[in-house]
């Protein structure tokens, strides 16, 4: 069938759903819900986060130049829901949700204790593109619970059961299909 | 349980699999597969790929300074999988894959026929992070397949099936859970 043209429109997803911990560098600690992120580089691992320059969360990151991505499972939806829809100058999001602030070890930003994973990030660098802001942070260190680990001390993405977006909903991610390289073996 | 601590590690996933085509200007086509994506911005919508400098794929965008972001089914994991493990510098991936080159309408780069999603890029900018390259594309335009459309003409994405990819295994996204903004309707 042939296919309708549209003009350009945001259609790329899904994408894991993350909560961003930041602080305003005088014991000010917020959570913002992101889901615009990707990894960047494998040596040195940095990520991408796309965020508008209103929010509290982007002028802490400016400011403070540090963050951590922490990695929720499908059991905090209610709160990571509620994380992207409230604004961290009008509710303290940690005591509205009951998510636990714990020391990070490299950056002042804190860990959030219910979410399996956290990656403390130093901020590298920050591009401006069309009116948003790609925020770009080094990885210095990361933590994982190891009951989502597999023998390998690999992530098993069912254990983790991530939460992924795409266009206002959020999905869970399916079954496990095949390993990359299987189209090699098949010859 | 307390949690391992790692060193720095690409921990955050999945995120969704796309064929981007390139063209080398003299009328030679590539395939490249690239799960390092996000979206960047929603005014003058934007998107991000991560890519090495080796890549021809790479060398092609530099180049025309144009590439076509196709988002492909399920039933295209073969397909998927040998483009992202065979180099464009010795095998012809549409002869080989069978996939079908149509025109774009903003860019000299090609359509995948079979790719219910495609997006035209025109490329913005390369920034260098950390010996990768992270590619910022602006979308020119959007082709969908009406099928995978629902009846507010947005994408159903049971219906569109897409691959998405965690540390080298390709799952398919699971059910649908909430919608956003669900946590405000709960109080």
């Amino acid at each position: 069938m042939l296919k309708k043209e549209f003009d350009a429109a945001n259609a790329m997803y899904p994408f894991p759903v993350v909560l961003v911990t930041t602080h305003d560098g005088k014991g000010k600690h917020n959570i913002i819900t992101v889901a615009w992120t990707t990894n960047v580089s494998r040596n040195a691992p940095c990520i991408g986060l796309s965020m508008g320059s209103g929010k509290l969360s982007f002028q802490n990151i400016q400011n403070s130049r540090e963050f951590v991505v922490n990695i929720p499972g499908h059991n905090l939806l209610e709160q990571v829901d509620f994380c992207g829809e409230s604004h961290g100058e009008e509710v303290d999001k940690f005591a509205a949700t009951g998510l636990t602030a714990q020391k990070a070890s490299t950056v002042g930003a804190k860990l959030i204790k219910q979410c399996p994973i956290n990656l403390e990030c130093m901020l590298k660098e920050i591009y401006r593109i069309e009116g948003a802001n790609l925020i770009i942070g080094q990885i210095r260190k990361v933590h994982m619970d190891p009951t989502i680990l597999d023998e390998q001390q690999k992530i098993d993405y069912h254990k983790l059961d991530p939460i992924v977006y795409a266009q206002k909903t959020y999905y869970r991610v399916g079954k496990a299909q095949q390993k990359r390289g299987f189209s090699k073996h098949d010859q």
